[in-house]
């Protein structure tokens, strides 16, 4: 095995980056980390330093690491955490909002929490088996409930800014997904920034130019506990099938993943996508319960869902 | 292992074609691939019975099954093998012409043969080695050497189509490269049909929609003999890894690479690649040596590599 030295110090290194041909000690890895995603926030226009941002945190990798890293740049940052409710066996919910809590104290962060079962009577999995976009699996209607709720506290608290912790394999994943099937409305609605719009908070991406390799990297060199396990209703998604390609593709073409995700970018912003037909959804009326925009007529889809009364 | 019967006559079935649901006996599996790929070159308005067709054969399990099946389908199609001169270890290109050979004799075909190394007093290593195209890997050369041939020859003898035997595998794996590098000009150039145009012959892939496994099973249970080797120099190329991946990608979801081909011929077709601003090949001058189409003045790239007088 080749022995790597730290680019910097010259110091034993910690992590080889074969994509960058970059190798850094532990010190000078973690200060690359904060620097490149102040360069990603700046660069893709995400947010200024006079800003209120909301964090969504989930308790996993990279959403502390994103809250941990906002922090050290000394940007307005609070936290979001959604419980879902998803504690049979591994006390998935329970145990997430564990290290979340834990993490906010030990930097004297503000932290918003949701409590879902609390407030709408009924967990994740159980508004899933009731309704019929959750047959199978409960994701779309834990992607529906977090949308919904994420975005009704940032505009009520007034946070201008939503940050998301997803990272570049996760991006990936979904460009590769919606490549693969064509999807050229979902690719058009793909970007490390959609900006605000009448009733929605901006949506930000920091993270989107990190490997999986590297968030996992930072968060354990930084010492912050999270949780280790995937959500149970992960495992063997489509998504996970994408990633493992891209991890084969990515080791014999070092750089591959990041080169497909910005070439997209660049392509879309050269206007490749601007001729295509878009079925926009139209949010432009407004949910009489929970006052959030809506395409529908009456209450909202995820009022609907949990049955709020109109 | 379940047992399939033939969806026809109930018979044992040779074959199970997961993404079609099909299960067929020798007899109709051979049957069903004549009768798909007469479909697909209507369906694609490639070429019609009364045009000559030229097919591009190397010996190989695609171009064989391509000309046999033009031949049971009543198209007057005569073939063209070129002799690239690759005879190191295997023997590649002595031993592919003799089968080649073998094929079209006992079927009473036509066939030309060009042998590069005495037409033009080198093999293709031996000019990929002088070339700077050919660096590292002589592919570049031979896919320039064989494009010159095969279009030179079909205009010479005035045959109005060219056709080849990509199959489905080929084409996703030309497909997924150009889209992870968001290469938007090739990916216009990529069909089933490209049109003749002044100095070219219509060019056209009748197995553009079966995949290299339905292609090896016609080929076997036909008994053709054809030659299993790989091109040597075709180990390791970025396409056999897209392939890898893809049919990992296969496995997992039965009819992904159809469904990614077809899907991606649809959309082109509805236009979300007209916008794109191209930088097309201007085939506009004739070569002084070999009167092919050129882009430049003076002597066509494939005459200054062979070093053609002038």
């Amino acid at each position: 095995m080749a022995i790597y030295t730290c680019r910097k110090c010259k110091a034993k290194a910690v992590i080889n980056m074969k994509q960058h041909r970059l190798a850094f000690c532990r010190e000078h890895f973690l200060e690359w980390m904060v620097d490149s995603t102040v360069k990603t926030i700046d660069k893709y226009h995400m947010f200024k330093h006079s800003e209120k941002i909301l964090v969504a945190v989930s308790g996993g990798k990279d959403s502390l690491a994103l809250w941990d890293i906002l922090w050290k740049s000394g940007y307005q940052a609070d936290g979001i955490y959604i419980s879902l409710g998803i504690d049979d066996g591994i006390q998935y919910s329970h145990h997430s909002q564990q290290l979340t809590e834990k993490f906010a104290e030990a930097r004297g962060l503000k932290l918003h929490v949701v409590n879902v079962p609390e407030t709408y009577g009924e967990t994740i999995p159980q508004m899933a088996e009731r309704s019929k976009r959750g047959q199978g699996k409960p994701c779309a209607v834990c992607g529906l409930v977090k949308r919904q709720i994420m975005n009704r506290v940032a505009v009520e608290l007034e946070y201008p800014v939503l940050a998301t912790g997803h990272n570049l394999d996760d991006e990936v994943a979904v460009l590769l997904g919606n490549t693969l099937s064509w999807s050229l409305d979902m690719m058009q609605r793909q970007a490390p920034v959609l900006p605000s719009t009448g009733g929605f908070a901006r949506k930000v991406k920091p993270l989107c130019r990190f490997t999986e390799r590297e968030m996992a990297a930072y968060t354990i060199l930084s010492q912050i506990e999270y949780i280790f396990d995937e959500c149970p209703y992960a495992v063997g998604s489509k998504s996970a099938t994408y990633k493992e390609l891209l991890n084969k593709l990515e080791e014999e073409m070092p750089g591959k993943k990041l080169k497909f995700y910005t070439d997209f970018l660049q392509a879309k912003k050269d206007g490749f996508l601007d001729n295509v037909h878009q079925d926009k959804p139209d949010y432009t009326q407004t949910c009489p319960v929970c006052h959030q925009p809506t395409t529908m007529d009456g209450p909202c889809t995820f009022c609907r869902l949990v049955g709020a009364a109109y």
